[in-house]
């Protein structure tokens, strides 16, 4: 089978790691034997790019030895690439896009890349939550006239089995309803507050775990779990709703107090996505939530999260996931490519 | 598309509802629309049998009627079919085992009747543990080599993602260990038992509410466990065990004190079922085990199951089944079907 090439928007976190998967560390990884891909290209817009479609080497990308790793060349790093004309003009299979949501720019730049991608009949991975928190059901649609994928695994809950799940195990059911605790900022610092840590003490510890982004009002204001109910909204329940028209409660200037009284009450307060069709009308919204310590969403502390969803044919599931790392992102990228290549894998 | 043509085995709880779900209820789940299929034969061995090529009334076969329903013909009730002779000469594309484990039989007469199928070339799928639990790798491999596919999604937690769940997005990784709650009647008798029922009225509501099978004890020793750890060994992880291999803790005769016992720890009893992969060599066993409240497997009562998976490239992962019914079972079979029935279903 020929490799899959591969042209990576982005090299943040999640994007290293997966390189590093791919490249230096995938020997402890027999399963991943069959996959096999070509990275031709990787853009960043401030962090230098390499373009080389014979192949890329991954582990020179991940070198912080400026003479070993092509992307700190100094023209490479003098001139910005041209996004959009690459994607129109390069030989690749799928474009993984690891860039991040922008909500004030409704998505954009990566939602046009996407749209650029799907139009030229290129498959798109993304773990960005932009474009299909945006566009989601109309991004499916262009896939399918186009004859390739749109798959997003990693936009919500990182690679645990959620959206793909969807389409391949719950065939034939309509999703009714989900709710759940997706983002891992608000629920850490939650708990961390439950516990006595002030707001911007657990703020701090958050960013020291990697959790929360340098500026943490995207999260705390709700916006990241609002994208994330979009998604899966647009996705899962083939409705079209953007994170603006989720109902959103923010806990950015949450009283201590409202945690204390929750306490007394022996409950727990958790910071609840959800989305109900009723008479075929979404009900989307983030809601803080005081929940009884026997709710299951109550045992779900720190950086985990869980989803329930609800269908017509089955009773309720839940999916949990324990304690996420950067590889659990990285995962669901590689998931996606899989899908796209296809067979055993 | 042409219909799927199905000869099904056993026409037990599961497969009425099944039958339900395709006949008489179709109009309620809109999302079933793509997926077509035909019965054309409903063998069992002492409740009468019907064969139509055509195509059987799915109502018909559900009917209290003796007038309506094929199966209680008098010639039916008076021959029993040879299962065997049928499933080598009638024209079907999937045999849809809903027979029930046999343990002292290893699992037949069901497997050697999956074996012919498969060797003929038919698809499989079967809500049935003991053709997996028995000669789980062994089918995979008939069924590559015979170019279809061996489904069993319900035979564990149902119809909830797990089996196809790992083969579809879990691909690429190696599933290390799993443990769980994985059988209801076990798990509701010690949930009743911790609120002070004794045993055998546990084991009565147990039959009351359906999770329970008139003799109690193939659960109360564990073997329905074992049976499922075997399935999933044999399936997820690529080995090759049997569930006597499994070891098992039996609650047959649990003494009420050893739950007083644990309820004074704050702790609560569970028949955790568990499988590890270390060495290169399995540990499969059922063990009773005191869990401190907090743990994830503490607020799993009555008829719910979970299960949690690891694997060597994402972190661990819960998946909870809150309270599962007859409707969960038949959808597993369900979904199953509309995988072999492949596109966009």
């Amino acid at each position: 089978m020929k490799p899959l090439r591969i042209l990576l928007l982005g090299f943040g976190h999640v994007a290293r790691r997966l390189t590093a998967i791919l490249g230096p560390e995938r020997q402890h990884y027999p399963k991943l034997n069959p996959f096999d891909c070509l990275f031709i290209a990787v853009l960043t817009r401030h962090h230098g790019h390499v373009i080389d479609e014979g192949g890329i080497d991954l582990s020179g990308v991940l070198s912080t030895d400026p003479a070993k790793n092509p992307m700190y060349r100094a023209e490479a790093r003098a001139t910005q690439p041209n996004v959009a004309d690459l994607i129109d003009s390069l030989d690749y299979d799928v474009l993984v896009d690891l860039t991040t949501l922008s909500i004030e720019e409704k998505g954009q730049p990566a939602l046009g890349f996407v749209q650029q991608a799907l139009q030229r009949g290129k498959h798109v991975v993304t773990a960005n939550k932009g474009p299909a928190a945006f566009a989601g059901k109309e991004l499916l649609a262009l896939a399918r006239q186009n004859n390739c994928q749109f798959l997003c695994e990693s936009a919500v809950m990182d690679g645990a089995p959620l959206i793909n799940m969807a389409g391949a195990c719950l065939k034939g059911t309509r999703i009714t309803a989900f709710s759940g605790i997706l983002n891992a900022t608000t629920n850490f610092v939650l708990s961390q507050m439950e516990q006595g840590v002030s707001m911007n003490e657990a703020i701090q510890a958050a960013r020291e775990k990697g959790i929360a982004e340098a500026d943490p009002r995207f999260d705390l204001e709700g916006w990241d779990a609002a994208a994330k109910i979009a998604v899966l909204t647009n996705l899962l329940m083939e409705n079209s709703i953007t994170p603006l028209e989720v109902k959103r409660d923010s806990i950015a200037a949450l009283d201590p107090q409202v945690i204390e009284a929750a306490r007394k009450e022996n409950k727990t307060l958790k910071l609840v996505c959800s989305s109900l069709l009723q008479n075929d009308r979404i009900e989307a919204c983030v809601t803080l939530q005081a929940l009884p310590r026997q709710h299951p969403f109550a045992a779900v502390t720190g950086s985990a999260s869980i989803i329930r969803l609800e269908t017509d044919l089955m009773g309720p599931l839940l999916i949990t996931q324990e304690a996420p790392t950067l590889s659990d992102t990285a995962y669901g990228v590689l998931n996606d490519l899989m899908t796209i290549a296809g067979g055993d894998q």
